[in-house]
């Protein structure tokens, strides 16, 4: 095995998506596809939002987390898994973690709300505070991991985890025949490099579209860069999406991703207060960025009427703290 | 035919309920039922949540609503409809009219919020504005009915209305064979009514529970005294049920509903905020309390690990004014 770039080897493949399908099966919940008549008429699109708001934990995060889990070792089982989140992932690999017997350390800012520190424990995660900076959350999950020898279990950087959220895409493709395209938002890239591997494989015709904040547009910028260009400060209100792609996640918005629609923060509140009210889901801020760019009119290749997959990447919303 | 209190030929009977079943199908929707194992581990039940949430206009009254329309003659269709009503019934009717080509006038207290004015034109009903007194809209609605020609259908007092949301209840039976009890919230009764009438006649060995605030007890009081006492000044922070029992609802509530569960405030806001967090479902504060008494441990004679059915009404919330 060498390790030229163009080798992908290291990188899941939809086999990997398949082992995750049969590992999350009876765990993680198969969720329902949401449309709306009045969204077809206003777009001139079939539009089918893929709920992952329904998943347990309110989020995606638990099909990728499930899968790492199980696909521990027996003795890597007993030492536990570990990772730094103030997110979904924690809560997702927390709740992942209880119902396999496996202890989760979770390495959390400090400045963490209340809330998210709250859900982390109560689905069974043992807490580590550490410094709100990147340089202390590494530190302290490495001391975490050096003390109990627990697995890192990252976010979205992991084979194991980018396996799991394909699953996601799977299913969508399954129950929803003849998409011309498939929406969703791209943070760290997990969910959309598995989104690619089905895609790619289920449904080769159908448009993978990313969507992302213009306030975040690491992918955008590395796409047309044609190399990563890491995301710097981003201060966009989409918190979910403040992150910079992975090392296994870029190779496949690179290579399998057809377009990158950028959001602007003005049009993420404006779908997040119009899709409240049509839909009745709860959904996160950073989901509004993907439904967003699928209502845009800014798809290239779309062809009129065409069928769009959207999914809808967590329902882990404070009402305390809306923007409006 | 007498009209003696105990001759009930006058009320809509499950004959009507099919009839209305007939008339909405295709027309609206046939909601989900969502179901959530940790809410179930927390009470020991099993229970189905009936999301009329995603009901077309944002709630069950659109059941009712397309009933009594397509119940009109076609003369009565030309000259249209008329209601008064700041809620979910004027949205729902200017929907359901506006389907059939028919016109809605609505009246509606000035005082009323612009988002609730704007979703009722956007439906397509014709707004007339009127002081904020129940005199006030009373008089206007009866001018405008004078001018128009138009038909009343008042928000539940009506057996077409009835009917049409006893198709709420039969869906749910239809859809949870065994269910061991039935919670729908009371305000005006028309969702309980139609409710006593599909339990009845499809599932007559399940409990028919009714939920209403502390604050707006007049159906609780009323079946305590045995007779009809009208709710005064009611303050309850559940807006859609600040209602008096209308006198076709009443009897329903009288001989066929077992119980009745009163929330208090504090126990419609603590289900709110858990609710949501848990649900992922969008739903108007009213919905709370239905939820509240199925959770309260407080129905009676209710067997360990019963199956209860909960009707969820509505999701038209406004998330700029929640009250946490």
């Amino acid at each position: 095995m060498n390790s030229e770039p163009s080798d992908n080897s290291h990188l899941p493949s939809y086999d990997n998506v398949l082992s995750a399908s049969k590992a999350i099966e009876g765990v993680a919940h198969r969720t329902p596809i949401w449309t709306c008549q009045t969204l077809n008429e206003q777009t001139g699109l079939e539009l089918f939002f893929k709920c992952e708001n329904f998943q347990k934990a309110g989020a995606f995060k638990f099909r990728g987390a499930v899968n790492a889990i199980r696909n521990l070792s027996p003795s890597d089982s007993k030492r536990g898994v570990v990772t730094h989140s103030s997110g979904n992932h924690a809560g997702a690999l927390s709740l992942a973690a209880k119902m396999f017997g496996v202890k989760a350390h979770i390495v959390m800012p400090e400045n963490s709300s209340a809330i998210k520190i709250a859900a982390v424990k109560e689905y069974g995660g043992l807490v580590t505070l550490c410094a709100p900076t990147l340089e202390d959350r590494l530190n302290v999950a490495n001391a975490v991991q050096k003390e109990t020898g627990a697995t890192m279990v990252p976010p979205f950087d992991h084979p194991d985890v980018i396996a799991g959220q394909g699953t996601c895409a799977k299913e969508l493709i399954e129950d929803v025949k003849n998409l011309d395209a498939i929406v969703a938002p791209i943070g760290g890239g997990g969910l959309m490099a598995g989104t690619c591997i089905s895609t790619k494989e289920l449904s080769p015709n159908t448009l993978i579209i990313g969507a992302e904040p213009e306030m975040a547009d690491d992918a955008f910028r590395s796409k047309q860069a044609g190399e990563f260009i890491p995301q710097l400060n981003p201060r966009t209100i989409a918190d979910g999406l403040r992150t910079s792609l992975g090392e296994l996640t870029w190779p496949f918005i690179r290579n399998d991703v057809d377009q990158i629609v950028t959001i602007s923060e003005q049009e993420i509140l404006e779908t997040m207060k119009s899709f409240f009210e049509r839909s009745k889901l709860l959904i996160e801020t950073s989901c509004n960025v993907a439904v967003a760019a699928a209502m845009s009119g800014r798809i290239d290749n779309l062809p009129v009427g065409a069928r769009v997959g959207v999914i809808i990447t967590g329902g882990n919303v404070d009402l305390t703290a809306l923007p409006f």
